[in-house]
């Protein structure tokens, strides 16, 4: 049985769903992110950078949002979370994926957490106010042509999908108006018109409270 | 034949010396940042997203690195550049390669590119003051544990060895010693001595003189 650390409102929603829809037999543990849980020497063990996701395997613990979901995506190939059979198409979602890890969450970092790169508030304040310029300007990229239609891909519904959806949640609370972006707004729809995405949101938001 | 998009200190150079060690027909094409080529309305078309690199196959065009570079070790298996047999030992190549891109070279970029997510002067300057701390914090990570040695995954040698080595080139610009971390500047010596890096080494020196 697989474990996957994540937090409310993070990144690791993505992981949460692949699972979900790959029908795999996991177990969700939350950690309470403000009470600092994923620094807890206890949690530390288990993923040295005290971030989340990281997901149990038998064989060991794997972290980082763009390996998690290539994992889930490979080690499920019947529920087709992405192309297998293709280098070049594989690339394509990986290459989605990197990009949402490194340039989009990253952007959307620096609204809460600029000490990261920081240490004036001035320098906290201005990073806040760049935010919903930054994302609006990765989101155009990915609404103007990344996302294929109607999933990310193509036809084919990927990991590339919940990983989106993840992030574009953040986008209201990010300052950007959802109404510049009708297809991504389109697809926040059909993603949470799903079965698997119905059920996590449901039991994320259980636990939370 | 493949063409690699790429500039002269950048990231690129990490698929640039997978390509070499894969034994793939490809060109390097440089692009040169101080005439902002990369945001030429030609090289947009290629990758909108105004970076390198880019990889440009037969199929279509991959950008991020971490997608190229996985790219790179399954069209060529035989160079047994990843361990494509399983998802797990894939998985943890990605996770590092997703590290990298994510979070060290994130931290990198603050150093010079801190428009990216700020406006002041002051601001820059702040961000340009914690990038020492920064990458000191990443890499006693990596010198700590995720490098098992002699090569990033253990003994094979994979695609993860030459995204580290580009990266611990920046080091001594971004003001770490690297005397505090003998795996690293051991790992960058055995890097320095293999004959695909000197080839490429010696390629992009060339070219940019």
């Amino acid at each position: 049985m697989y474990k996957l650390y994540y937090a409310t409102g993070t990144c690791a929603l993505a992981s949460y769903i692949a699972l979900e829809e790959a029908g795999a037999d996991y177990k969700a543990e939350r950690l309470d992110f403000k009470t600092n849980q994923q620094q807890s020497p206890e949690y530390l063990k288990i993923n040295a950078k005290g971030r989340v996701p990281a997901l149990v395997t038998e064989k060991g613990v794997i972290t980082e949002t763009p390996a998690i979901l290539a994992y889930i995506a490979q080690a499920f190939p019947k529920a087709k979370l992405a192309r297998l059979d293709d280098p070049f198409a594989f690339a394509q979602a990986q290459s989605f994926n990197s990009y949402l890890c490194a340039t989009v969450h990253v952007a959307h970092a620096h609204k809460g957490r600029g000490y990261r790169w920081a240490t004036e508030e001035s320098s906290f304040a201005d990073m806040k106010r760049v935010v919903p310029k930054s994302m609006a300007g990765c989101f155009e990229l990915i609404e103007k042509g990344m996302l294929k239609g109607p999933w990310v891909m193509g036809e084919q519904y990927t990991v590339c999908d919940p990983y989106l959806y993840t992030i574009a949640l953040w986008l209201e609370g990010d300052g950007v108006d959802l109404k510049t972006l009708p297809r991504v707004a389109d697809h926040m729809k059909r993603m949470a018109e799903r079965p698997a995405v119905k059920k996590v949101m449901g039991e994320q938001q259980a636990k939370a409270a």
